[in-house]
């Protein structure tokens, strides 16, 4: 991909793709869009104009935000696109029929990165006839423009020059590209959020805890380190810091945590009908008495002045 | 424990001890503490003069800061306490020793809180003889002072009470105490932690991931969304919201979710030599890299930063 990126083709345009598209053209890309749903143009048209605090920090909000075209079929644009990002549906006969039209449909070398948060991209390019080497998994987290992690998952065969001209297109968008060197269902955050959450809905579900106060027990105390320093960094601290804190941490905890673990794996959440009705009905106590209104607003507004403190750290 | 706390006890003044005892005396309570080791004195000045800025936010430094008496034998000294934080080693029979001190010499109705971080309260008040229906845990996190979260986890036989007295206490504070309804070993958060840190270790050992990716993958991530929702209201948001969002989100990712979590079980990190080796080795590469000499002032200001846009906050 040794060309400038300056259009995007974004095919499929829901919570996802809307994010995509505020990114790209915050940074002055131009974006050819299409979805085949009711009503999305004009939920894209809502959702731009909702970012429009967004995108006063990047410059003019009628210039930037007005720079795109959506299309009802996009095939015949492919030809302009100089990255592609595809957010359909995540199964994968849909992505298989769409990733062959993609692939015979764009010039040579554009990068195809599909936004799947958990199928990996050898899953769906079985079809593809003239160059699978440049597609792969790019996959952000909601919402894409505030939340900086996006991850990159090559296939076994997706080219080196593919992955690297990918994970410099997002870092350019201000983005932290990380990446993975094998495809594991679930890729990387979504596996993290899927052991954290087996153990939320067992502690729920067994009368342990509070769906209220499981929730504090993140947002008040872990969960305020997890924003600013990772799992390994955390342990490493723990240990009193430095480049053995990490093992001093394992060596003093290690038989506590192994203990815990042992407990944990008895009592693993298995997702039977029993609990999962115990579970959905001690969530739903909390979650019907909680005002939904300012919510999401609220955690927007927090998270942006959470990322402007930590942009001024050299370390976070 | 119907009267006010103006005085708390302190036995035991690690890195955990020194964190309450700049809470309490932030809020203007007095504190006598002690603590056998070497230079602990002299650490807990030092710490109080590190947390200057934290004390300026309450009052005037000198007035609060000054408020303790460091002794050599807190024994004579317990029956002028109102409340008492133990700090001590997690080890069951010190603990369990300590504790039948405790329990003999303070007034009746004090309520005695262990910061112990897994090891819960039935396991050493089996020789207290007075009354041990006011012994429970009170488990912080680090540092103490500016995390909100404590775990407080009664035995079977802690009066209600004790407990809503100290739920009281700490909130009064400005803690946000969650309460454990039965003993589990790890209690909540560290549960959580463990289950979280196992697939972490398991990933970077298995080489799917660089250590310091795998902290970008929170960090950037998931990590910014639960400092300020936790995971039941992450799942609710991503079920788009309202008491059904939760059950929405489960209905639409449990199949997926599932699949990520047979192969998390399948591929767990089973903590042998030969796992633990590679992962402190992969863990190593990236710590040696690290500029340690700013993260910890810089973590503690963008923790003070992203508290003080919470507190903004309705929902948070």
């Amino acid at each position: 991909m040794p060309h400038e990126i300056r259009t995007v083709a974004i095919v499929g345009c829901g919570v996802i793709g809307m994010g995509w598209a505020t990114l790209f053209l915050s940074q002055g890309l131009k974006v050819i869009v299409t979805d085949p749903a009711k009503g999305a143009r004009e939920a894209l048209e809502r959702y731009l104009d909702q970012a429009r605090p967004f995108f006063e920090r990047h410059g003019d909000f009628e210039q930037l935000a007005s720079n795109y075209e959506f299309v009802s079929d996009i095939v015949p644009r492919l030809v302009e696109a100089d990255f592609v990002q595809e957010n359909g549906p995540e199964h994968q006969e849909f992505k298989k029929v769409l990733m062959t039209t993609l692939d015979e449909r764009t010039r040579p070398g554009v990068v195809i990165a599909s936004s799947s948060s958990g199928l990996p991209s050898s899953a769906f390019i079985q079809q593809c006839k003239r160059d699978p080497s440049r597609i792969l998994i790019g996959h952000p987290f909601n919402p894409p423009h505030l939340i900086p992690l996006v991850e990159v998952v090559p296939h076994p065969g997706t080219s080196e020059q593919s992955v690297s001209a990918t994970m410099r297109f997002y870092q350019s968008l201000g983005k932290r590209p990380i990446l993975v060197h094998h495809e594991v269902p679930g890729f990387i955050s979504n596996r993290l959020q899927a052991a954290i959450n087996n153990e939320a809905y067992s502690l729920i579900s067994r009368g342990i805890v509070s769906a209220e106060d499981l929730d504090l027990a993140v947002t008040q105390g872990p969960g305020l380190r997890w924003a600013l320093t990772g799992p390994v960094a955390t342990n490493a601290l723990g240990g009193g810091g430095g480049p053995d804190g990490f093992v001093r941490s394992i060596e003093r905890l290690g038989p506590s945590i192994r203990a815990w673990e042992d407990d944990i794996l008895e009592h693993r959440f298995d997702w039977s009908e029993e609990k999962l009705s115990t579970l959905q009905d001690k969530v739903k106590q909390w979650l019907g008495g909680i005002d939904w209104s300012n919510l999401v607003e609220e955690r927007d507004s927090t998270l942006m002045q959470l990322l402007a403190a930590k942009s001024k750290t050299a370390s976070m």
